[in-house]
């Protein structure tokens, strides 16, 4: 495959469990930004409870600041009819629903079974259909749940048949903890282009072990329509332990770009606002192209 | 492909540009550690001019401590004929003569041209042959010069074409700096199959830019027959300028033992000694696993 398309998810993902806190102004910049590299998706915020993720209680504040137009696409996260109407109301492109495939990781990150997020993931979809909102539903914990362990790829894949039967315009596979193998994102990718052979698919890695990028590779070589990465790599869900960074968008571009395949981005306006991040955030960030810079020079 | 070998490297590649100096007695541990974790080649000393490479100025005196039999094969780097009777002396089982494909790392990294170096590499063919010690060739910054930029796959190939005239046991392409794409492993490792259909070919991964893990799983496809890697990571070419370390050990055994790829290597004591390692070095090293744990646990 010789193009994909990249969402950057560092304002939401990213920042959802940094410690240092951003501005709003400064997310807004986060945001401008990648836009001005070429970005064309941007999950901004989230709209969940900020008792529960305070780091996005700005959502509303993000989305009426944010530049609109010149094609670019905001999405924000949802978990249920609350947060889809927050979301309508902030005005955002796209809804990215998730569904979580494990019991014990659904409870603990959304507060509800998986029964439950399927049915909200039916009413959102419903929603967004009225309103004209665009849908992602994404699968979390695909490749691996921090608290029951290996998930079957059948676990997976019946899943993402309930949730196709609301009629995602997309529909993406969450290696939330960072377990996955190149060779899960090939039976899954694989399971969904039989299941659903019109839905694009979109991949969200973490690079908790390493595997983040081979996955990406993977997932290219399998037909994904669009990857997630962070600036800097930061990121990690707040409910799964020892859950790290997502995998760079500086890298993951510099792949992609030495590999032929287009993106629209360009690699060095991002390699400098992932060093401006690295500022922003007070640290040291885990992708590894602001070190050791890109090649050739 | 189920199965691949793997060469640990930390030893040699790893230490040698590592700033904490290890005892002859530490080298020799981190060597045992790694054969009782399964690993059944060694990348144990270099035979260099220890003015320039201080870190290994030990090599006989490791090569005199460790472990003989048990099918474990030790392998010292040398570079010329001095080198050469050094590696003999401390009967090793297999000498790794490295070729670098560019006059000006070639230069730099061992004081010669490329067609020297050539040179050099069928004289120590020849007295390998002779005393009956395995041969390895090495192409080094074959992804990738840090001095003259993009290297060709024609002068990678060419090169090769040039030291298989001396018929090593084995031919290694090394991404010395980690610039390295995995659509690269696909066409240089393609090209030595045409190339050299008999001849087992080894690759040696940099993750300097997070490509490194991408690219063993890339040529764990084409048929690779020995990765090697580094514990914890660590490791770099002192006459590279920002070269960082190889592939983890632990994290590269993590994805291949998820992926079902037999390596006869067990994960659990490996990362029990990378955190050894990270302790006598006494810093965080840059392999994962040691932080984020295997998973499922």
């Amino acid at each position: 495959m010789r193009s994909v398309s990249l969402m950057e998810v560092a304002p939401r993902d990213g920042l959802q469990n940094e410690p240092a806190e951003l501005s709003t102004r400064d997310k807004v910049e986060l945001i401008e930004r990648s836009i001005a590299a070429g970005v064309r998706r941007v999950e901004a915020v989230s709209f969940v409870n900020p008792k529960r993720v305070p780091r996005m209680a700005d959502a509303e504040d993000v989305m009426a600041a944010v530049p609109r137009g010149a094609g670019v696409s905001y999405t924000g996260l949802v978990l249920n009819p609350r947060g889809m109407r927050r979301a309508l109301e902030a005005a955002v492109d796209e809804v990215n629903a998730v569904v979580v495939v494990t019991e014990t990781l659904s409870q603990r990150n959304q507060g509800c079974g998986v029964d439950e997020a399927v049915r909200n993931w039916a009413g959102i979809a419903a929603e967004a259909r009225a309103a004209g909102v665009r849908t992602t539903v994404t699968l979390a914990a695909a490749f691996g749940c921090p608290f029951e362990g290996e998930v079957s790829a059948a676990t997976v894949l019946d899943l993402a048949a309930r949730t196709l039967e609301s009629g995602p315009d997309e529909i993406a596979l969450a290696d939330t903890i960072g377990a996955g193998t190149p060779d899960q994102v090939e039976t899954l990718l694989g399971g969904l282009a039989e299941r659903a052979p019109g839905v694009p698919t979109r991949c969200h890695f973490h690079n908790t072990r390493n595997t983040g990028y081979a996955n990406a590779v993977a997932a290219l070589r399998y037909g994904v329509s669009t990857l997630d990465a962070s600036l800097g790599g930061i990121g990690g869900c707040p409910f799964a332990p020892n859950a790290t960074g997502n995998i760079a968008s500086e890298d993951l571009l510099y792949t992609l770009s030495r590999m032929g395949v287009r993106t629209g981005v360009e690699l060095e306006p991002l390699l400098e606002s992932a060093r401006w991040l690295g500022d922003r955030i007070g640290r040291e960030t885990p992708g590894l192209l602001p070190r050791a810079g890109a090649f050739p020079n």
